[in-house]
């Protein structure tokens, strides 16, 4: 008989391990138990599904449990749920949400992929009807019937993070009013100060009010328990008829921990580069687990679906008899916000400085083609180094949707340990409609190497 | 008195030396001389002059004369010609064209930045009317100006390389009935057979017609010496109003050579990492010099805006008493044809086999965004790489704008001798407009990697 697999979570990351698991081990039973009705969704997708991009949530979906077990002959329980991890007899507690029935499940390895779930700050009247989070498919459609039910509505988002940035433009394009809650005093506080202010104002462009330094203090409701307005910190009082909480996530880990298994710092289940927890039977990849910096090789948390792919990937691997090891993350991050583009890689100004590096930086903004091309856009370019080595740390790029693959140069660069210099010296590709002579990303490079104090 | 330093040309390589020698050292008395009446201007923008997307050559122009001396103190001479260089008196012979006056100018330093020019196939009737090169601005006013005179007339173009291609699209785009003459049987034949294919069906697709494996053997004039129609070798005739010759470039050597300046194998004036040649007071840079492939560490000759800038510069650099090197090219290059862009960096398949790599290749076709997400395209990503080790040696990639960033990802692996395993590491950045969750940077290295074998 074959080793008995069994994975809790059905989205990126445990269908990875899943789905790797299987392949390289035929002989393994392979049990996925998932609580909502979906597996294999994109959650990055759902601000698109409600702004209508996406027609069908099925859309979102790159598995069925059906294909799941066609396949890849993965046995998918979705509605099923885990309430307990019996690690002594290597048993779980499985309840099928359908009918209440509870049965017990042996595992010989066992993957915890219960992903993260949506911060809900302490404000009264997060219960009320209207109230939304956006995080799994289940919710996407909630919020989608919400806001079709009339026209027009007037939409709320507390948290300028990127998802509430990408809902609030996805919402805005629908036609309806839209207000963002920020409490910080800035648009996207990780980022140059100017990058915040140049997004405000795209969104501001794009009639949506962006209401800064300010807190929901109250969500206050009509007779049918439904939010009728919110109350702020400053003491104003805005009309709402819809409300999306979007303020972050946090490692989903009840069950790891009732489980006894070690958590991280920052709250995520603790795993060793192999995906390995504290119990040597059990694994954990994607959102729940606590992440490193590849920089600093400190705790860090950005929970996105290419790490959990990988993380699960690397999961599945090891308890498959692989030796995968998971180099850990950049924080590589990219958004767009109507028509300008936002992300990073690597360390900001402030990370750097608190992981003990002496930095400067450089900021630069360029046109993204031959000027005298028609239809240049700008790139702004922020750069984080060591002041001594000119190693590059962080970049920070905003603008047209050519900053993707400029990030994705700066990945490769601090992956490798690159200086300023090197990449100065880089023969990147020129042609009028693509890039100006000097790409921004060697004008940025040069800026930083006349800083250098070696 | 400070040093004279005498560059001849005053495009790229040339304004670049001399911008960057009076910059480290103000003293020095600098003066270009240049045949033509421009400087500094981007040849690689004349097919969109051409094509009316810019609509005044001055667009190209980056300084004029007057700036140059007004703004960088550097002395420029345009209409003069260099007619010879006595490297024993250090003086040159200069040519006043506008007056035929000519003059003996001292030098203490010279740059040769004489360029290239446009290679001439041995065909009767090439000095026809109607005939045309596209290598400077002048050439580039003589076309626009002879498409304009009359609507509609049939253009033909010999040669698919990409200036080739991208006058074809700027021509077609004016509405006038385009014919691309090419003697090999495929388009594009340094990349995968598959992209040239592909590219043929895009210039058809937009009405330009394409003749492939055919060489042109006669141009036929009317009684003006107006070309009225070619012969190709395959016996046929077409009818043409205009012709352009786009069959590629060679180094512009003659004063170098009869200088006694060594030459390289290739052609090229003969430099060192330095720009140094081999008299101590001259220097070369641009399109003018024989470069060297970055990984074979070979002869290479690639020609382009981007390598001619910085060889200036580092020639400048050196010249003022610095010790700049440049760590030569990869040949990275794109190209946009209509709707779909190709490039690449590096070795392709047969230049890796020539320079005695063992290697092993992959392609692979990927969406360039969430699969999800609206006006997503298809990429193409050919990579070569060292079979035993995974070193990546080339990439060559066609599809949608976003090839451009994900080739200089490319450049900077291939710089760093990354291995296929190490680019399938980078945490790259993802979100539903820009990229899927395993960018097709990913899926080409992991594909890659299954291939290694130690």
């Amino acid at each position: 008989m074959g080793q008995r697999i069994v994975v809790i979570g059905g989205t990126a990351g445990g269908m990875s391990a899943a789905a790797k698991a299987k392949r390289e081990n035929l002989n393994a039973d392979v049990i996925v138990y998932e609580a909502s009705h979906y597996i294999s969704y994109g959650s990055c997708g759902l601000p698109y599904y409600v702004g209508d991009m996406i027609d069908q949530a099925d859309s979102l979906v790159s598995m069925t449990p059906e294909e799941a077990r066609k396949n890849r002959q993965i046995e998918v329980h979705t509605r099923h749920r885990v309430n307990k991890i019996n690690r002594k007899n290597k048993k779980l507690e499985v309840e099928n949400l359908e009918d209440g029935k509870i049965e017990s499940v042996p595992y010989d390895f066992l993957v915890v992929a219960t992903g993260a779930s949506p911060i809900k700050p302490p404000i009264s009247g997060m219960e009320a009807e209207g109230v939304h989070v956006l995080r799994n498919v289940e919710d996407g459609i909630g919020l989608k019937e919400d806001l079709t039910k009339d026209k027009g509505q007037t939409v709320g988002i507390i948290g300028g993070g990127f998802i509430g940035l990408e809902t609030a433009e996805q919402i805005s394009l629908l036609g309806n009013p839209v207000h963002i809650f920020e409490m910080e005093n800035r648009l996207l506080p990780t980022f140059p100060e100017s990058f915040g202010q140049k997004i405000k104002d795209q969104l501001t462009d794009h009639s949506v009010t962006v209401h800064l330094g300010t807190a929901v203090t109250d969500i206050l409701t009509d007779k049918e328990d439904h939010i009728s307005k919110i109350k702020l910190s400053d003491g104003s009082e805005h009309s709402l008829d819809i409300l999306l909480v979007s303020v972050g996530v946090k490692p989903r880990t009840d069950l790891a921990k009732e489980a006894g298994l070690e958590l991280g710092e920052n709250g995520g289940i603790l795993v060793d580069d192999h995906m390995r927890t504290s119990d040597d039977a059990i694994y954990a990849c994607g959102d729940a687990i606590q992440m490193k910096n590849r920089i600093t090789n400190k705790p860090a948390y950005v929970p996105l679906g290419t790490t959990a792919n990988k993380t699960g990937r690397i999961a599945g691997a090891n308890i498959a008899g692989g030796d995968e090891n998971f180099q850990w993350i950049l924080g590589s991050q990219i958004t767009k916000v109507f028509d300008l583009y936002v992300g990073g890689t690597g360390l900001n100004e402030s990370q750097a400085q608190s992981a003990g590096f002496e930095i400067d930086t450089v900021t630069i903004v360029q046109p993204d083609q031959a000027g005298y091309y028609p239809g240049w856009e700008k790139i702004w370019v922020h750069l984080v180094f060591e002041k001594s080595t000119g190693r590059i740390l962080g970049a920070q790029l905003l603008g047209s949707k050519g900053i993707a693959g400029r990030i994705n140069v700066f990945v490769t660069a601090i992956s490798q340990g690159m200086t300023v210099e090197e990449i100065n010296n880089l023969d990147l590709v020129y042609a009028p409609p693509v890039a100006p002579v000097y790409d921004p990303i060697l004008i940025a490079a040069s800026q930083a190497l006349k800083k250098v104090q070696p």
